[in-house]
C-alpha cells in the first residue's frame, strides 16, 4: 500500500520512515529533485498544479496526505476526484486563512487575541487602530516561520509603519491581511492531536515551545509546571476542533498561555515541528499516528515513553559536527540530509529521560 | 554520505531506516528488483559478481557493508580495491566456513560441540563414527535457516543415513561437510556485539532464542533467569573474537547453554535476527550501531530501553492482519513489505515493557 504525500521535505521524510515498518510505501510530490523525502521513498518531481505529475502521485495510492498546508485549492480539487485525501481539504481551507481560522477558534469557545481583517490600506489603518499597537500585521494566507508578517509598535511612527507594512505585505499578495493584537503571553504551547477514521481521538501532552526570529528553536514535553486544567482545556478544544472539521490525521494548534488561560494562535493541519520529540518520547510518534490515521488503521498510544520527559532542539542553518553529536550521551540525532542554508531547518535532536534539568542540559550540549 | 550494502533484504532495509536519521543514505545491490531495501533507499539490481553493478554500488560510497555472509570471495576482493569494506572480508571468510569458525572459537577458549570435517563419503562415515550419533551433518559453506543440513539418529539405519546425507548435501556442493555432535542444550542464546573503528566495544544483553524447523521464532532479551557469569563469559568471548578478527560492525554468535556453561555454535558477521528487538528495546539498535561502526562514528549505548524487557516474534510465511496487529496494545510491527511465501521471514513484532510475563503474553497475541 502506498501513501501519496504532497511535499517531499523533512515532514514527508519522517512520515515515510514511520510508514515503512508498517509495510507501507511512500511516494512524494515535490518541485525539487533534491527533496529529502526522496532519499527514503519514491519521489515524483513536479509542480503542485501539474496534473500529469499529480496523476503519477495518485496512481495506485491508497490515500493522499500532505506535509504542508499551503497546497493550492485546485490541487486538492483534482486529487479528491482521483484518490482519498486525508485530512479532508476543508481543514486546509481553514488552515490557509488566518481569519477563517481565528473565527472558527472563537466559535468553538477558545480565546484568541483580538484581530481584524483588512484588505485595503484604509482598512488596515482602521484595523490597527481598533486592535491597538503593539500588534502584528500578517498576510491572511501563505505565511510560515515568521515570513509574511510585520510587527508594529505604538508611537508617533505608527501610521507610517502601517503604510509600509501594507506595501510590503501586499506586494505580490492579494489575499488580504489580518491584524492581531500582540499578547503579553507567559509562554507558547502547542497541542498535538490525532483523530482516526472511526472517530478515535488522542492528544499528546502539551508542549512548551521557544521561538527565535519566528522559527521554533526548542520544544519541551510535557510543558514544565503545567496546570492540569490547561491540558484538559487544550484536549477539549482539540477534540471539538477535530470533530468540527471531521478531521483525520494529526493536527497541531499553537497556543499562548496568558495569565493561567489559553489563547489559540494558529493551527497546522499536518504533523508539526513541535511534535518531533514524539519519535523517541512517545509510544507512537505523530508521524506513525498520522500514517495510521489516514490509512484508517487503529491509532497507537500517545503516552510518553523513554522516561516521561523529552526535549527537542532544532538544528538550523548549519548542522553540528555529526561525530561530536553522536558522541553526546542520550542524544538522538535527526539529520534531514538537506543542503545547509541560513535559516533552514536541517535537522533536530531529541533527548528523553526522567529528569527535566538533566534532559534540557543534554539537549543544550547539541548546540555547542 | 552513502552506505553501500551487499544485499537488499530486510536486514539492509532496517539498516537503511536506521541510517536515515543520521543523515546517511543507503544504496543496496541485490539480484532481485523486488528487494525490499529498495522501498526505503537506492537499489542497484544485479548479480553479486557483476563488476559493472558492483562499480555502481561502490561509486561515491563512503563504506561498503553486507547483510549476508555468503558474499562471493571474488566480490569482496573486487570491492576492497574500490572502497572501504567493513567488516573486513576476513571475518566473512571465517563465517563462511563452519570448520574454520569452530576451530577459531575453540582456539579463543570457548567450548564448541564435538565436530569433524569430511570431504568424501568414507571421511563422513569416519567422522560420524568419531563424533557419535545423534549428530548433524552440514555443508561447511552456504547453509542458513536450517538449509543444507541433515540430522542423523543412532541405530541400525545409521550407515545408510550417512550415505544418503552425503548424497543429498554434496549434490551441487563441493565445499565439504562438517559433522557436529548434537548437544542436549538447556537453551539457545545469542550474544550481539559491536566494535568501532577505534576499538570501542559493546554487547547487548544475552538473548534467548527459540527455533522451529531451523527458523528463529522468538527472541527474548535479556535471557530470562540468566546467571550473570554467563553474560560475562559471553562478553569476554565476543570481545576476544572481535579483536582477533579486527572486526568493525555488529556480529552475532549463536550459543548453547549446557549445564551452566556456554558452547558457541556459529557466528553471523552482520546484524542478526535475534537482535531485532534492539530497535525498541535498546537505546541504540543493532542497525544504528552497525551503521555508526562501519562509518567510523561513535557507538551508541547498548543499554536496554523501554522498560528493560523485550520479546520479538518472527512473522513467517503469512503476515497477520495489519489492522488487528496495530490494534494490539504495546505491539510494534515491522512489516518488511515482502511477498508472502511459505517459510519466508516477512516481518517481526516487538513488545517492550517491565514485566517478562506481560511482555511475552502481549507478543504471543500477535501470532493469534
Amino acid at each position: 500500500m502506498i501513501t501519496a504525500v504532497l511535499g517531499g521535505g523533512q515532514l514527508a521524510r519522517m512520515l515515510a520512515l514511520a510508514a515503512a515498518p508498517l509495510g507501507l510505501r511512500t511516494r512524494c510530490l515535490d518541485p525539487s529533485p533534491d527533496a529529502v523525502a526522496g532519499h527514503v521513498g519514491e519521489l515524483v518531481v513536479g509542480a503542485f498544479d501539474d496534473e500529469a505529475r499529480l496523476a503519477e502521485l495518485a496512481a495506485g495510492a491508497a490515500v493522499c496526505t500532505f506535509e504542508f498546508e499551503n497546497v493550492p485549492v485546485s490541487t486538492t480539487q483534482w486529487l479528491t476526484r482521483h484518490t482519498t485525501v486525508r485530512p479532508h481539504p476543508r481543514a486546509l481551507g481553514v488552515g490557509q486563512d488566518r481569519v477563517l481560522e481565528k473565527e472558527l477558534f472563537r466559535r468553538l469557545g477558545i480565546g484568541v487575541a483580538d484581530f481584524r481583517a483588512a484588505s485595503s490600506r484604509d482598512e488596515l489603518r482602521e484595523a490597527v487602530s481598533a486592535v491597538g499597537a503593539p500588534c502584528i500585521v500578517k498576510t491572511r494566507r501563505l505565511g510560515y516561520d515568521g515570513k509574511g508578517q510585520v510587527r508594529l509598535a505604538p508611537g508617533p511612527e505608527l501610521t507610517a509603519a502601517v503604510d509600509a507594512a501594507f506595501a510590503e505585505l501586499t506586494a505580490g499578495n492579494d489575499g488580504g491581511l489580518i491584524v492581531e493584537r500582540v499578547v503579553p503571553f507567559d509562554r507558547e504551547l502547542s497541542v498535538l492531536a490525532v483523530r482516526g477514521v472511526d472517530g478515535a481521538f488522542a492528544t499528546w501532552p502539551l508542549v512548551q515551545n521557544e521561538h527565535e526570529g519566528g522559527i521554533l528553536r526548542r520544544s519541551r514535553a510535557p510543558a514544565p509546571d503545567l496546570d492540569p486544567a490547561l491540558q484538559r482545556a487544550a484536549n477539549d478544544f482539540a477534540r471539538t476542533l477535530l470533530v468540527e472539521l471531521d478531521y483525520v490525521g494529526v493536527l497541531a494548534v499553537e497556543l499562548f498561555e496568558v495569565g493561567g488561560r489559553l489563547l489559540a494562535n494558529e493551527m497546522a493541519p499536518r504533523v508539526h515541528n513541535s511534535g518531533h520529540w514524539t519519535i523517541e518520547g512517545s509510544v507512537c510518534s505523530q508521524f506513525e499516528n498520522h500514517v495510521r490515521a489516514v490509512h484508517g488503521l487503529p491509532l497507537g498510544s500517545t503516552e510518553m515513553a523513554g522516561g516521561g520527559v523529552a526535549t527537542m532542539v532544532n538544528l538550523i542553518g548549519r548542522m553540528p559536527e555529526r561525530r561530536r553529536t553522536l558522541g553526546l550521551p542520550g542524544v538522538r540525532l535527526h539529520d534531514y540530509g538537506k543542503a545547509p542554508r541560513p535559516g533552514r531547518k536541517l535537522g533536530h535532536a531529541t533527548v528523553v529521560g526522567t529528569e527535566r534539568a538533566a534532559v534540557d542540559a543534554a539537549a543544550a550540549r547539541v548546540l555547542g
